[in-house]
């Protein structure tokens, strides 16, 4: 267990770890250990190049606190998170796609009833919300939870400027009634970059990359019995819906966010000025063990 | 560019950044995307095991600080430097061989004279280091700088209990003199565990390993038209030799620190109590442009 060269040193580490007692962490360990040196490997890097990731990565860790998660944007950035939204969700017939959670979630939305209003103080085009919960069969699931979060007409979010507006906005959770449905007002998102005043940013502007985002809202929707979906829904006709930053889109998950006149809204609100109406009716996957006992 | 499965995002991403100037950092980007998107099609994390995967990363950014650099020890325990190191550093006959920098190098170390003792405050076996710097080919290499650090007889350097002793200590830089030759003072260095008391530590538990390096002594050599030469010298015996936690041993840099009795010390010095003595000669590789010249 001496003198490791470029081609022994790996061996050498895989050695090292087989005492792992946890036969996942020992296989992830042997995993990581085989592609990290074989990507070093192929790039062989400086010893300065070898500082400089070091520094990335220090760099991205001092960015994150609790309004900003530097290693999602680097794992969104670079595809990972989709692929791993990929490997963990295969949609069957009549189930919504997923898409990634994105760092803007926040664990305590304030509860909302249906048809409120939950722009907050936030200005913007008035948006009507209305959708519905199912099984993959069409079944109402009644009293799913909805969480939904978007970004305002600038592409920011609530928590990315709490300073300014002191409390959460465009962000809520719903209760879906007994026909599996809710709706709500806010006001239209908008396209928006990712923050990029940080080494992702950087990392983007080096690989010629912009670091928009085409407009979407967010959704996170369980029933017990149902695998939790994990999803946005985006603007028809965005100019990024083919380059979103985070590799996020699925055509599934565009729809128009239909311009309507002033008058009697859907929901029997009157409205003075014109809004957007957005429909989407969801579909939930059965969780596995359930699947088997139904 | 939208509706990308488990197989087809690693080339959307790859497209995505074609439009790198950089070629250097096209091509590392690339074959970042490739070996990263490998490893997670291998392993197939869960969402719950890419979660922990941020969070790792985010502590492991959150413990690096002016005094402690979790990443380098993340890079050095997964054999990663000692790989770059390999990549590096090919070794002609003559020259000393190289391992890993640590984290423990500091920029401005004090300059002290040849002879100074460079224990400062710290308690321990006295320790006599004499040497020379040459060309691989004998040839004294007069003036070279040569630093030095090296952990106390508890394991613990200078930056790691600043707060208690004040200076740094068991550090220094010396020039060599007209024939290539310094030599010092200090304690004899123990092994010591790598800081394992985060998410470096938490890993290596989890992998089965123990945290440990056998004492050295590190140096790093420079001197004009020649390659900076980072090192360590290990101590012969040491229990720790086969198992380094950053696998940076080689035979070549064990060296016996001889035990010797109260007396005369080499380089004059009258000793009441015993004391050990190291000495090592090292080899200095030509810079690859200077070589080309000679």
């Amino acid at each position: 267990m001496r003198n490791f060269n470029e081609n022994t040193i790996t061996d050498a580490v895989l050695e090292r770890i087989e005492g792992a007692t946890d036969p996942r962490i020992k296989q992830v360990s042997e995993a990581l250990v085989r592609h990290l040196h074989a990507f070093v490997r192929e790039v062989r890097p400086t010893q300065k190049e070898w500082e400089f990731g070091i520094d990335f990565l220090t760099r991205t860790g001092h960015m994150c606190d609790d309004k900003r998660q530097e290693f999602i944007l680097l794992s969104d950035t670079l595809g990972v998170s989709m692929l791993v939204d990929a490997i963990n969700h295969p949609v069957p017939e009549g189930a919504t796609e997923t898409t990634v959670l994105g760092p803007f979630f926040v664990q305590a939305a304030p509860e909302k009833n249906s048809g409120d209003d939950i722009s907050g103080k936030m200005e913007g085009d008035p948006m009507l919300v209305t959708g519905s919960v199912s099984t993959v069969d069409g079944r109402p699931l009644a009293n799913a939870v909805v969480d939904v979060w978007h970004s305002d007409d600038d592409g920011y979010y609530d928590v990315q400027q709490l300073d300014k507006i002191g409390d959460l906005a465009m962000r809520a959770r719903f209760h879906a009634d007994a026909d599996g449905r809710f709706h709500f007002w806010s006001i239209k998102p908008a396209p928006y970059p990712i923050p990029h005043d940080g080494p992702v940013g950087d990392m983007l502007e080096a690989q010629g990359r912009h670091p928009w985002r085409p407009a979407h809202v967010h959704f996170m929707i369980s029933a017990p019995g149902f695998e939790q979906l994990v999803t946005h829904v985006f603007v028809a006709g965005d100019k990024y819906l083919d380059s979103d930053v985070v590799f996020g889109v699925k055509d599934s998950l565009i729809r128009e966010f239909v311009r309507c006149p002033p008058g009697r809204a859907p929901d029997g609100r009157t409205m003075d000025a014109e809004y957007f109406h957005l429909n989407y009716d969801f579909g939930l996957k059965q969780l596995a063990s359930n699947a088997q006992a139904a």
